[in-house]
């Protein structure tokens, strides 16, 4: 199938550092430049706004799929916007519909899809994601989980993880 | 915002009729150039599959939101596989994030999407659904709900339904 | 197993007629002196509130499938209450957990519930939910639905189903 | 209101040491000579099965949150068996709809519904979770989170934490 992989880039919304938003922002153009597309939850704020803006500055195609009934609170670089109306059930999708997944940052939710991610088999990077959620994920992920400490380490963790499917 | 509106065409899957089939396709096409997205369940069968196709025959993007947990029998015409794990629950989804839907022919599973979208507050068109389908959903649905009798009458009810937003 | 069988009854919520009202809780009393549990979609009106109170008045067990995130607005009749956060995707539940449904009135969520449990190959009896409903979920679930003009005709429906398990 | 208490034990399915199958039968009579209702994830292995057995045997009740669409491989002893059709995404209804919970060793599944406990503010204990699980979720959940050293400990905890609410 010549559809284009997808990337879900996960972490915080309100809670995000500025090394998140930085790092976020910066994948989100690195991921675009391989063509790829970038999934992540779709909200206006934090992580998930920050890589889509890095991604459609790149020119890449960004899917958002929203937790809430309809797109009030949406980031406007979302250019696919998937409503599920499912709350925080939706972190399962992001994670089923992602061939890989970054999550960049770490909290409560993102700390769920990383979990969900290692369930269903999905290749995980962990961009600042902190000791404790490396230790956690790595013990329970094994080798399917990798720890970056840059965006550029992060895309070549990325490259290998698709390359291998 | 500047995203393209998203039009589901639902309808049966091995279900459907030959009739169904050809008006799906022909949607599909007539929906791409209007430089609006299709969105669809995403199976390689009947109505999904069908309106992929004439969408791409277009040039444009089409969504599928896929029941199953894995891409396995999502068809190819989907550009954007949204891959949900949540079996018929999906349905809600797929009304929740179209702006407006079609039911092209009818089965239990159409059906439930015509009775989710009424009572999401999504515009519907009935297209080659029957006299029982259109008696009930005009009944529970009042001029939410147009009957048309081709995919070109469809598309005239989802103008003025689209630009009514 | 010696679980119980579990009997859904789906019907409109401010919606509800007086007869609706009136069929649902004799409805709940009749299942529940079968030593059946009821399920309903949870919340504090319509006929998913007076099923309920039907049931206890019998000495049932009822189990409420909240669309909400929390507890707030669910019925007092609710012993087990199932806290989704999923909306309306939460009907697709109702559905599956239900060995048989009655669709007891008719309303754009119970018409979707009927589609859903013709859609799993679950029996279901209609209740007062008019002509143009059994029309059409006749014609898409043939002998899988019935249409009963009492509460006591929908128990020998539903006896009749159970058996046959 | 005066529906009882519902406990959510989540831990490993074929992956549960005999540690936490221990744990896990125990904490199951511990909360049903409670009077509260004990929730898991239903199947018939590891800490699900372990923790209705437990329960049952202290007369209390259970109530299973089943991943797929049918009563296949679910414990006999849920006495309330709910069928998601979800698959993962379930996981946020077993939390949602428990006022605490217990996390009976980890695996990949529990530590997402740590995760979207903590998301969802339920307090939550950690028995036998490792480590590893106690240093990030106490980093995320701070007070939220607890850690047992046995199923009274972790009792305890309950106590406090529903009494709270």
């Amino acid at each position: 199938m010549s559809r284009r992989p997808i990337v879900g880039v996960m972490g915080p919304g309100a809670g995000a550092t500025q090394a998140d938003l930085r790092h976020a922002e910066e994948l989100g153009a690195l991921i675009a430049r391989e063509g790829w597309t970038v999934l992540c939850g779709g909200r206006a704020e934090g992580v998930m706004d920050a890589v889509c803006r890095g991604a459609k500055r790149a020119g890449g195609l960004t899917i958002g799929v929203i937790p809430g009934d309809d797109l009030h609170g949406s980031s406007e670089a979302v250019d696919v916007a998937i409503v599920t109306g499912l709350g925080s059930a939706r972190n399962n999708i992001n994670v089923l519909t992602s061939q890989a997944v970054v999550a960049c940052g770490m909290g409560a939710g993102t700390a769920s899809e990383v979990a969900l991610a290692i369930k269903a088999g999905r290749p995980v990077v962990l961009l600042g994601a902190g000791a404790e959620a490396a230790a956690l994920f790595r013990k329970l992920g094994g080798d399917l989980v990798q720890v970056a400490d840059s965006p550029e380490a992060a895309l070549s963790f990325l490259k290998a993880a698709l390359a291998g499917r």
